[in-house]
């Protein structure tokens, strides 16, 4: 490639559009365009990038005997509604009608099509187990799309589907994806972790999230110290200390007081209630009104704790949650927001396991301007629903082995989900067992998001000149830089570098433009190419080139004659070693 | 691969939903599977064909110096609103909104988006020209989707675009495309010819189709037999001979006559109103209602002659026309089907240019049962258009050298267009010429249909047993059968031959499965692949393996030592041959 006759339209401003760093490098290195909302044109250096994961996410998944297909993008809705989640699924899902009023929806993901695959062409024992994967631009309508290619509407995702004849088997499958799944992102050159997840709107018993670890990261994880166990914030389960109640009072004689209303003008929120009335914001219980599936819910926790929405969605069995804004709460409840209370509240309330074993807690009156103190969930109010529903903090302890907790921010890459037979039940996918009886077959689904892989690469590799791509998903592994293309000689040398790097199979980008030397070092690390090669003053006094690591900067000058094979064993090293 | 662990199911029986042969074989093999109305899935050895068109296809774009990027599927209504088609473009623009009311559309082709892209990206005459190009799934909302690949609703395109400074820089592009599409359909090993094509809803002024020749293709084409003249039908120009008036009468005085209505009772066919009144259909017109965007048109050729919806749809200027039914006719002109004719018509009326030089002719006399004889166009009737609105037939001449012409049937895979500056004038992509000035980009356009090239293919190259795929785009080149899966050596010997093939570069499938060989032939030659190699009795006998091709069903026995070397080297052979 050559850089005159390449579309790279490099920009040193920060998009205003854009917030975070992958976004802003991928529009300035000019890989991605915006098209609209959620919508990206990926430009020839950004498809490049992401071909390099595509082909080795195809190369792995065939190593592990997965099989490529490739379904409609455009799915019937019978499908869905077979599967319930035609109704479930909620405004993600686009739906649209053809010109026959036939109803339709954009493919967000695959598992009704593969499934009434798999009922058509497998039929017996002996045909199992089978995964059966794609690699193809899937579409999700967000409500809110942002970060370019982290959260687009449409995004390229490999998706994987076994089938098997027991949950044991499914195991088995489940195994050696997750196996799969570390071999590609080592493979990637990313540094990342396998934590517990929650399944969402996919469904099923268990799943794990592959995470790129990175500060910017959108979610949460919690490591243990100590053993295994990693998890999503989402997921991480809380467990209760042994003796959490009598932390909560401090007076700790742990006997129950009255209930009294007392007046609190102007104490909205929690520590200047707890200040004024000299307790503990461990002492309050917070109740917070949310939306679910548009209908108020009052959820309480502690006063010193945070609701965790996706374990309230689980609780609540609903497609989607949202805190509710402080006048829709006052239109549908009549509630005075900052002194909402349990204790009598006329709408649907859950809680938080922890409340529970609080006595004596403090509580908005359900009046403004007023608070009631002495109050004993059981005896003053009843949830409909209590569960883990708070966020985990680095004070919890590990639910496996009680260690310490670290918690750190991460990007989700892939998900790995045992689906189990929630799809092959509903949609009567069977297989005939040795007996020759029907058996519903055990399935288990698999994910990429092939496009924000190269964004969390970016995410996790660059510094304040652009990208460092890992060597495996750049989109070129070498640019040679021409500093003098006036000069023949120096240009023929570049030229037959070029050559000769393309020749030893290394993918290399010839800045052959006419630009200022600057610009161009500048363009090469905002592109973020790992390997640079110059051929410029150097060459013409002392005749080496100077070869250039994007990541640690070091320069080493070679002579011209053991450039090429220099290069290309390096890069070989580093590829294998990555194996 | 292991045919044992493969998603392949084939069937004997042809399925009733299938018409065309690729349609049933691509069936029957296991390539594809219907998802619902013109979606197909492409299972695992139907993608593994695609994938060697959409490789060569690649290759050969990129060696033209086209830069492959990818564009969103879904496409904003603004931008085709700025293009002028969001009306134009009739029912097969599935449009819809998203989850905040936006308008969008499932992109059938993306002129509006690149154009959007180039008028950002490029400023300068010196950034040209471009060519840019994507490989990617599209949607059309055919009215009727048929014959499996060949005319899906989803299907796979390479979709280019190209931008210069100038015509003739545009033209040039243009014979790039032209060479390089030469080069892709002979890589590709099949029978072909580029004709000169109507432009259709893309617009532009000049394009040439790329024909797979089969008896079995939806299009005709028009091939002089003595220059390089070639057309489809639908763009085809008639030319009138010197004298054609007078070979219309039969009387060849040449003498206007008076018009004049005669009785003729449920006469309504041309053939049995000119026998009735003595004269040749030639020496009738017919005069056929169609609907143009709904709106009723009578449309005059000769009786004996056929109209070409297409050229009828161009002279209009109209999104869709389409032959009104005979209870429609009645509903919207109350005129009477079989007798209508133009005089005093009260509706629209277009004739071919042919009609207009006849005298005394035939025509319907607008009343049951009533034909008027010695009409004459000009004095007795006056259309709104004419032009040449009929189908050519092989009896006309070449418009070009005046030479015999032949027809014969293809199938479109490949259409370029020369589309000047239509949508960058539209949409101001503009670049700056060398003097400042603001120039619009001309632009061209080139689309394969990569899925409707595997059908075409099949559709060239089959037998009563099954597909014979070219070389260059079967799904595997060799397929080993293990006659004797339970006899040790054979089944060593089958092994050793799909692994050393393998080493060899080869693509091979090995069919282990536990069938008889009856099944494991009949198979192979189902899939169509070019080389069988069986490991059977003369292996056990004669220590040979028998190598046969599908396309010939020539056998060989080799020595087991030199298969994979012999083997190897015909392939390679074979492929070299095509570039």
């Amino acid at each position: 490639m050559r850089y005159s006759q390449m579309l790279i339209r490099t920009a040193k401003e920060i998009p205003a559009e854009a917030e975070v760093i992958s976004h802003q490098l991928l529009l300035r290195a000019g890989f991605i365009r915006k098209l609209t909302s959620g919508l990206y044109t990926y430009l020839p250096l950004g498809l490049a990038a992401i071909r390099k994961v595509e082909a080795i996410v195809r190369e792995e998944m065939n190593r592990a005997g997965a099989q490529e297909l490739l379904m409609p993008m455009v799915q019937p809705a019978d499908l869905w509604q077979e599967s319930g989640r035609w109704v479930k699924y909620g405004p993600e899902l686009l739906r649209f009608q053809d010109r026959h009023n036939r109803e339709y929806c954009l493919g967000p993901t695959h598992e009704e099509v593969i499934t009434d695959i798999a009922r058509r062409e497998l039929h017996s024992y002996r045909q199992l187990p089978v995964n059966l994967y794609q690699i193809q631009t899937k579409f999700r309508d967000e409500i809110r799309p942002r970060f370019g290619l982290m959260r687009g509407r449409e995004f390229i995702m490999k998706d994987a589907y076994s089938f098997d004849v027991s949950d044991e088997a499914a195991g088995q499958s489940y195994q050696t994806m997750r196996d799969a799944y570390t071999r590609i992102f080592q493979r990637c050159g990313l540094e990342f972790r396998a934590v517990e997840a929650d399944s969402g709107s996919i469904g099923g018993s268990f799943s794990h999230e592959f995470m790129v670890l990175a500060d910017t990261g959108e979610d949460t994880l919690v490591i243990c110290q100590e053993c295994e166990y990693a998890a999503n914030v989402e997921k991480a389960k809380v467990v209760l200390l042994a003796e959490p109640a009598s932390e909560t009072t401090d007076d700790s004689t742990g006997e129950v007081q009255d209930c009294i209303k007392v007046e609190t003008p102007g104490m909205k929120k929690v520590d200047r209630v707890a200040e004024f009335l000299k307790v503990t914001p461990q002492q309050v219980i917070k109740t917070m009104i949310y939306l679910a599936d548009e209908e108020p819910v009052a959820v309480l926790v502690r006063g010193d704790r945070e609701v965790q929405s996706v374990k309230l969605k689980n609780l609540l069995d609903v497609a989607e949650v949202e805190l509710a804004e402080d006048d829709t709460v006052w239109k549908l409840t009549k509630l005075p927001v900052g002194y909402i209370g349990p204790v009598n509240i006329p709408i649907k309330m859950v809680a938080d396991q922890e409340v529970m074993t609080m006595i004596n807690a403090v509580t908005g009156a359900n009046e403004k301007g007023h608070h009631l103190t002495g109050v004993t969930p059981g005896r003053d109010f009843t949830p409909v629903a209590v569960g883990d529903l708070r966020q985990i903090t680095k004070e919890d302890r590990c639910p496996v082995c009680q260690g310490a907790l670290e918690l750190t921010e991460g990007i989700e890459v892939g998900h790995i989900f045992k689906l189990g037979t929630n799809y092959s039940e509903a949609m009567h996918a069977v297989y005939q067992d040795q007996e020759g009886k029907e058996q519903a077959m055990v399935m288990g689904c698999y994910g990429i998001g092939i496009s924000r892989v190269v964004a969390a690469a970016i995410e996790q590799n660059h510094d304040e000149n652009g990208i460092i791509f890992p060597l495996p998903l750049a989109p070129v592994q070498v640019i040679v830089l021409n500093l003098s293309i006036k000069n023949e000689e120096t240009t023929a040398t570049a030229e037959k570098l070029y050559q000769d790097l393309q020749a030893a199979g290394i993918e290399v980008l010839l800045d052959d433009r006419d630009e200022r030397p600057g610009s161009k070092f500048k363009d090469a690390d905002l592109i973020g190419i790992p390997y640079r090669v110059t051929v410029g003053k150097t060459w013409e006094k002392e005749g080496k080139v100077e070869l250039r690591t994007r990541r640690d900067g070091t320069t080493t000058l070679l002579d011209y004659e053991q450039a090429a094979s220099t290069i290309t064993t390096s890069i070989q090293d580093e590829l294998n070693a990555l194996k």
